[in-house]
């Protein structure tokens, strides 16, 4: 079964505000079983909506359209789709109490007569009662096809969709979708494809398909069954390959986890406690693991060390190494993380330095290099990365790295 | 002239991911003068790219397709393009020139074939360097029609946009389209419609649009004219006209600024040092800072003092005060702001200490409620704030309040 998204709104198009209804609509769609094909957005102007409807009335099962339900002039959902419907649009008696009930209870001194229009609906539609606004919901069957017309503000559309669009929908269906999520970290979005090309080119149902991330890869496996336990069994001598074509470079394979709650995940298994000591990255490494509610068991402090000065008063980062070495160098993030630990007492500290840009880089030492070392157990490992990319994403691709030098370092040293 | 939007990737149509990046390029194109009428998604699917470009090829007078410009399989949006428009695919020199200096850069042990794919472009198009990843974006012209392809990810599509798509839109713009930006840190956005409810409704041409972000509020003046003289001119008096209902709120005017680049400039005209000193933001005030390049003239150190122990031992808060107001309290705020001037010398110095949730909230201090403490001079003035939103945006907020207060305290006590 396909349906197809519709948002109506001028103020979308001017982009005053992000279309969140879009993100949330697709995903419960997905959850349900229901593809959706396209996603439209047109503004309140009669042709276009006319032209958009009749496109996905041709195109789809069901036309989901959110907004224009409103009392003004310019909301024209309901009227334009009774139109391509050829439907009459007749008052509904229930809907009519409902708005008299509404204004009774919500002191207006006149009611504005254009409100009633609320109550008129296509003739022999399905009116779903809205609980927190004065425009229905509305469920319009004709000639196999079907429009389901919903209100824009969230807080109306949310509940109104959970609650009886998607059982609605779920009755209509035959199959189910299920997908497994796999989280990469240290491969390229091009290498992943690579490595899995095979199985990208070859497989309909399930099907495999990899998503780029800043510094890590999403590949997700979706199966299509009749029910969810077979659609699991479909998934399984799938993920069972990308786990061996993987390893260790898979972090995760939970939809929700990301990087940083699997290293203070990994921190709590092993009853372990982390500190950061940062250079270019002042303090987005910190600011990631803060990400991650209860971190406080584990994560107790960090320290943005920009200057040498910092490095040396709060690292003990000697001066003779700034010196031989320069501030970015292999050995000077050895000697931040292992600084780190003699401050902190922690059991993991990284200590990160490099060349965020635009300035500041030379022909031996370029924009993007940056060194990441890692302590646990008083023995420090330094990574050197060559990251490209402006100021901000050089810094974001160091703190997805010295996340993941975390988590193999953990797992290295104490599973 | 009218633009049709359209983002490839079966992702948005799984609802896997908000697409932020249809509000950015309608915004964008909305100062730009161009007409949006219809925004689309498609996904990753031949037949269905082909009709969504053939209809927006022939309703409009640019397509603008971001997304599927990768090396992998399911980045077909170059292909279908060029076949949709008629044109072979060509190798660009130029470009595989770049990937290959950028595969020598990145220390790869073998190149994927498949990542050459990314330097063919439709035959006679203007090609569009990418700084921030592999795929160029392309500017194909052809029978009074124009595509232009941008690269998915927002890192790579806002810088291409911003600096080579726009003024290629703007050359083909019969009147120029001008806009002055006023960006604002303290009203919410009903209360800064509503302060300017008369300029919204009424102007027509320069129309005033306030725009919603993290903590602030972006209003934008725009004006039609022929020429940016004359636009200017008739900016002028409505920019006085907001800069004399919203004065100190007010913190720049210019397009590039933010807030960041606001405090790191005044620090840097008052020859100022500042550090920062933070629990639940976790390191995200001395990152934002840290974003603006050249900041180590004025940011030498920060500390993140998630834990009671690490407030005591690097800021010297005392215990006497922990334990009687709590960690999350205007005192502690304060001890945290002088303790980080008397660690660092630093001139100007935050303290930031709150609730971000999900958990640790009471009814006597709920989940939001945030102290900022700012010290200069020897005085600590502290701030107290109720936030709304999940952990993230709690922390966002208090980020952005804490710049604001580090601005207004350093024109407050320096100008």
């Amino acid at each position: 079964m396909v349906v197809e998204l519709i948002s109506v709104g001028t103020e979308l198009l001017l982009g005053n505000i992000v279309n969140t209804n879009m993100q949330f609509l697709s995903e419960k769609c997905a959850q349900a079983g229901v593809s959706v094909y396209y996603q439209v957005t047109v503004g309140d102007n009669p042709e276009r909506m006319k032209e958009t409807f009749q496109t996905a009335l041709n195109r789809a099962d069901i036309m989901l359209v959110t907004g224009g339900l409103g009392p003004t002039e310019d909301d024209l959902t309901k009227e334009i789709c009774a139109q391509v419907m050829g439907l009459p649009l007749v008052e509904d008696a229930h809907t009519r109490a409902r708005l008299e009930e509404f204004f009774q209870n919500n002191i207006y001194t006149e009611i504005p007569e254009n409100n009633w229009k609320q109550a008129l609906v296509p003739e022999g539609c399905q009116v779903l009662d809205n609980g927190n606004g004065m425009a229905p919901g509305l469920i319009i069957e004709k000639d196999g096809k079907t429009a389901i017309l919903l209100p824009g503000p969230p807080n109306e559309l949310y509940p109104l969709f959970t609650e009886q669009v998607l059982p609605y929908l779920a009755s209509k269906q035959p199959e189910i979708i299920c997908s497994q999520m796999v989280k990469i970290c240290g491969y390229g979005e091009s290498q992943v494809a690579d490595k899995l090309a095979d199985l990208i080119e070859t497989q309909d149902n399930p099907t495999v398909a990899p998503y780029a991330k800043t510094g890590e890869v999403h590949v997700r496996v979706t199966a299509k069954a009749a029910n969810e336990e077979e659609a699991k069994k479909m998934i399984k001598p799938l993920l069972k390959e990308i786990k061996n074509r993987f390893g260790m470079a898979i972090y995760s394979t939970k939809e929700e986890e990301n990087l940083e709650d699997v290293v203070v995940r990994l921190l709590k298994k092993y009853e372990l406690t982390v500190s950061t000591a940062e250079s270019c990255t002042g303090g987005m490494l910190a600011a990631r693991l803060v990400n991650v509610a209860g971190v406080s068991e584990v994560f107790r402090e960090g320290f943005v060390t920009y200057s040498n000065k910092a490095k040396r008063k709060l690292l003990d980062v000697s001066k003779g190494t700034l010196k031989q070495y320069g501030a970015v160098s292999r050995q000077v993030a050895k000697e931040m993380a292992s600084g780190c630990a003699f401050a902190t007492d922690a059991d993991v500290c990284v200590g990160i330095t490099g060349i965020a840009g635009p300035d500041g880089g030379s022909e031996e030492k370029p924009v993007g290099l940056v060194y990441i070392g890692c302590c646990v157990k008083n023995k420090v490992s330094v990574e050197e990365y060559h990251f490209k990319g402006n100021r901000e994403k050089i810094r974001e691709q160091s703190v997805t790295k010295a996340l993941d030098l975390l988590r193999r370092s953990i797992l290295e040293n104490y599973k």
